[in-house]
């Protein structure tokens, strides 16, 4: 498990154009430019492959790659025709934001959809976000939505990029279950299908306590910023409002942490109308 | 609101004791040592006079302190009898590990609690930890634990600092509302009190879901390490070993998040019982 950063290798000190191609996809202008990103460690090469996103290289060191499953994966990929970039050790140390990558990494294409084209769909649960600040607890968000069987994540704007590594890393993997949306508030008032979701904003000032409603239609839960909340134009498209309740010193919570109270109320409502589960009061 | 954080400048540059003094505090050696902790800007030292935690003496930049809340709460501080170390803007600057001190910082009496000292009261809920290695993650924690009118932490072993800066400003200041025990596992099991309380332990196997059991005693929700989850010894202190269900990839969520989830479920379940809330199935 990778958790642990380390400060990168500068990037002149690498001529090889294909490290380069790699070294650039940390800056996120060459990630948009190319609508890539580099991944790193076993588990995130194992979850791409397995949820089919579209790998364009694996990037191995075989002195490193010492896993049997991780040899297994790379043998695998490479009978698809997968192309592989072969590294020295100094090179996969270079390239690498993590202690330990295992010997494994991958340039793996983003996963976009657009809002027309996302469908109701059951009582499945998507999160909405203006702005995360931190890439951390953007990670987290996408953890918890995983959890409990979320869709993804919907962004408003372009603030926020959800294949920051330090988001990526925050995810431990999660990330290839989520779809990724990104749209604008304009596009979100005309959207023909939003009368088909329920759209969930959360403010520590609404009127309905969280747990009063039922979350029965497949739902949007759109999520505020940390520092600032949910801005009055957010709130007027919202089909209700609710509060989390809270009962300290704070005026709020952490946003990773309200959105995994969220999510885990519409899940808990959600599995006791399917299994019959007992209700505590 | 402080949130980034910044560089401190050199401990060699500034001679003066009294400036030498704070800028020890930054390392937790010190902290140990001396039991203190330095605090920065006017949420902060406001939320330790409001706890009344002890203040050793108030640090002021004049230049700087210009909110006039700011200045009245140093003003009623001053007349207490609170000594004042007055700063130029540099040596604030220098002292700061935030972008934006607001002129104002305290040094501070850490406040710890025996285990032995703590009672059962009503349903409060404790939160118990054995090493958390995010100081983040430990802040979110802790203002979670703030939001639900929760007691505070018990500390099992010397790994985990609440008195981090980096935990204390994740916190955002819900830091002084929160008790702190420090505890060995021998202690623990050797406690007396410990019968009066509901032990409850999480992890992903365990046998009971979180929402099956009744939350009535006083809890101490014990939190398994982020990578590692409980150990065995510390599994067989509880009384009820409970998971929080999960239907994604991930094989674990983040331990603050996990326990937000928890935290929720019992104030939901104690404010249900007392305000005949209506609930949802």
């Amino acid at each position: 498990m990778i958790t642990h950063t380390k400060r990168s290798v500068p990037l002149k000190t690498c001529v090889d154009p294909q490290i380069r191609y790699i070294q650039r996809l940390h800056a996120r202008e060459e990630r948009n430019r190319t609508g890539l990103l580099y991944i790193e460690g076993m588990r995130f090469v194992a979850q791409a492959v397995q949820h089919q996103a579209r790998i364009e290289h694996l990037v191995v060191c075989r002195e490193l790659l010492t896993h049997p499953y991780a040899q297994r994966l790379v043998q695998q990929q490479k009978q698809r025709g997968i192309p592989l970039i072969e590294v020295s050790c100094q090179v996969m140390e270079r390239l690498s934001q993590v202690e330990d990558s295992q010997g494994l990494g991958a340039v793996v294409r983003q996963r976009w959809q657009r809002l027309a084209s996302i469908k109701p769909r059951g009582e499945l649960c998507w999160v909405m976000v203006e702005t995360i600040r931190s890439p951390g607890n953007l990670g987290t968000i996408l953890r918890a939505s995983d959890a409990v069987g979320g869709a993804g994540l919907v962004l408003l704007g372009e603030s926020t990029d959800p294949y920051d590594p330090r988001t990526v890393r925050a995810t431990m993997g999660a990330l290839f279950s989520q779809y990724f949306v990104r749209t604008s508030v304009e596009e979100l008032k005309h959207w023909p299908r939003r009368s088909q979701y329920m759209l969930v904003g959360t403010s520590p000032g609404a009127a309905h306590d969280y747990q009063e409603i039922q979350y029965r239609q497949p739902t949007i839960l759109l999520m505020g910023e940390e520092r600032k909340g949910l801005p009055a134009e957010l709130q007027a498209l919202c089909d209700i409002m609710v509060r989390i309740p809270m009962v300290g010193e704070s005026d709020s919570l952490n946003v990773a942490m309200a959105t995994s109270v969220m999510l885990y109320e519409v899940f808990n409502q959600q599995r006791k109308r399917r299994e019959n589960f007992p209700v505590q009061s």
